[in-house]
């Protein structure tokens, strides 16, 4: 990102308002920024945002070569042509690791990526979760203040990246590819236990008949589950879907908006939001502690008190109460 | 724990030093306190005794009814025969749900709790694993400057306990009980990884033949794990023992001591020594500084932004923003 020391806050929130995408980009660009004045700037831009716009929020999880790309091009442009407006954001915590994202990717979503209507943008780089967690998330508000109707948030099954997400969603929905019997043990249970739909995907030509084993048997799975007061009579539930030959997608997003005006009809919706609102204030607090342990200072203190320690010559504990008091001293020292 | 302002520090270090057992004691209520003076004295007495005394640190998990209470009986009174010193510590982050700590209970250790070369502590009572941990861990530490030549620092199977437990134990035993064909599925791969040692206890009467299975079944698994630079051929390794009839333990401390011994020749001993330090160093800054939100003023203001935010009258980063800015604020208004 260009440094601009005159950015305006308050024309580009106007900007990202009318539903300008380069401006949503920008403004992605800066919540994503590392630099301290790039943070308050964005903390600035997302209190300027309108608060009652409201995307329809959907999670998105599946391992590498379920077809995650094919069906969030399908399914896009299927809402799309509704005269929706889309965007795809995507959360890896692995993408510096295997050197660059692989989700979000606009040339795997050829159609999509090309349309006025759609807004596509690959997961910030990261090394740790948490980072990566945090920008989404403001993606998301983002991309609700833009005016976008649904926002598709993509992660891939590594670590916690999908409780992460389910935490940023509305609705999470896993796509699975058609196995043979051993395939239930491959998912974790805790993504089972947040999945709302399970959607089997390519159920079509020769392997059509495994994904109607597959399907049954995960049906039969999210039976044994815990009934969670969220859910509605069949739900959570497990559907086909051939993202190739766009077949089903209509079939999701009809039992998925019944989901939503049961759970909204409920109380459900609401609640689900204000509590995953109040989540990200606390873990913004957390995080904004410890971010005081990121400064070269801080570091250069921190390893040359980790070395005393590890050689044995000081206690952990008294490292620790030394390096609180420097940095609290340090703190008001400050003008 | 009477509160003692006059509290001589540097008295109560000596007086740990000396082996004094009601003075140790006195010391463990220190560390676990929650109030911040006696964490100061506690960072204090910590720092002031000896860095060069080591005892033999070995971590011990297994589920309830293996008969954990029993092996560290058993075990802990050979050690106490060949002129050792032994403490029992015990960590359990459930103790307070479940109304009070069955683990490190003297009852069940009726022997080893009479006998003078022993010492044995409850868990401390907390909610969350990680006040638990640093607590533990710095009792190890006492126990250590006491004199002890060896500490079993014993843990249920709940949640991460048993990762916490490796991180302050030398040598690490998964106690398991004889058990049907399927039970390799019960425990965590987690666990598998960081036992150094799985002993099949209840190996006696009619049980020994499912013992002799089950220790199959375990050795098989532990050579299909990834080798880890840390472990001399042969080991993880599994073995039969028998608490009970006192069978089985001189071979469990054979070869507990050929591991460590082959360690400290390798260097391994004393660099997983100082990794360990280091990482209780950044425990205690991490957790030194999100202390900051556990005052209540702090709890205060994070309840009403939290309803604000949960409301949707402020973002959950303008909210996380203020709240910062008036942590500090408050700190610089300190004398």
């Amino acid at each position: 990102m260009k440094t601009d020391h005159n950015l305006d806050i308050a024309d580009l929130a106007e900007r990202v308002q009318k539903g300008e995408r380069r401006a949503l980009a920008r403004a992605i660009t800066l919540v994503e920024s590392a630099r301290s004045d790039h943070k308050a700037q964005a903390v600035a831009l997302l209190d300027l945002l309108p608060k009652a716009r409201q995307a329809l929020r959907i999670g998105l999880s599946g391992t590498p070569g379920v077809g995650k790309s094919t069906f969030i091009e399908s399914f896009g442009m299927m809402l799309v042509a509704q005269g929706l407006k889309v965007a795809v954001l995507a959360v890896d915590p692995s993408s510096t690791r295997s050197g660059g994202s692989i989700l979000g990717d606009k040339t795997r979503m050829d159609r999509l990526s090309r349309d006025p209507a759609a807004f596509i943008r690959p997961s910030p780089s990261q090394t740790h979760l948490g980072g990566v967690a945090r920008r989404s998330r403001e993606a998301v508000a983002l991309c609700e203040g833009a005016g976008f109707d649904v926002v598709l948030i993509e992660t891939v099954g590594v670590g916690q990246s999908e409780t992460v997400v389910a935490q940023m969603a509305d609705i999470f929905l896993l796509l699975l590819a058609p196995a043979g019997g051993d395939e239930l043990q491959g998912v974790k249970r805790g993504i089972m236990e947040i999945a709302d739909m399970i959607l089997i995907n390519k159920a079509d030509g020769d392997l059509k008949p495994a994904a109607m084993r597959t399907c049954a048997d995960y049906a039969g799975a999210l039976r044994l589950l815990r009934k969670r007061a969220q859910d509605p009579p069949g739900y959570p539930k497990a559907m086909m879907v051939s993202a190739l030959q766009e077949d089903g997608l209509d079939a999701v997003w009809a039992d998925l908006n019944s989901l939503r005006d049961w759970r909204q009809e409920q109380g459900f919706w609401e609640r689900t939001r204000a509590d995953q609102a109040r989540y990200w204030f606390e873990q913004d607090v957390r995080n904004g502690l410890l971010a005081q342990l990121e400064t070269p200072q801080a570091r250069g203190a921190l390893m040359r008190l980790g070395e005393e320690v590890a050689a044995g010559h000081t206690a952990p504990a008294a490292a620790a109460a030394a390096f609180l008091t420097s940095l609290s001293k340090s703190d008001t020292s400050k003008p």
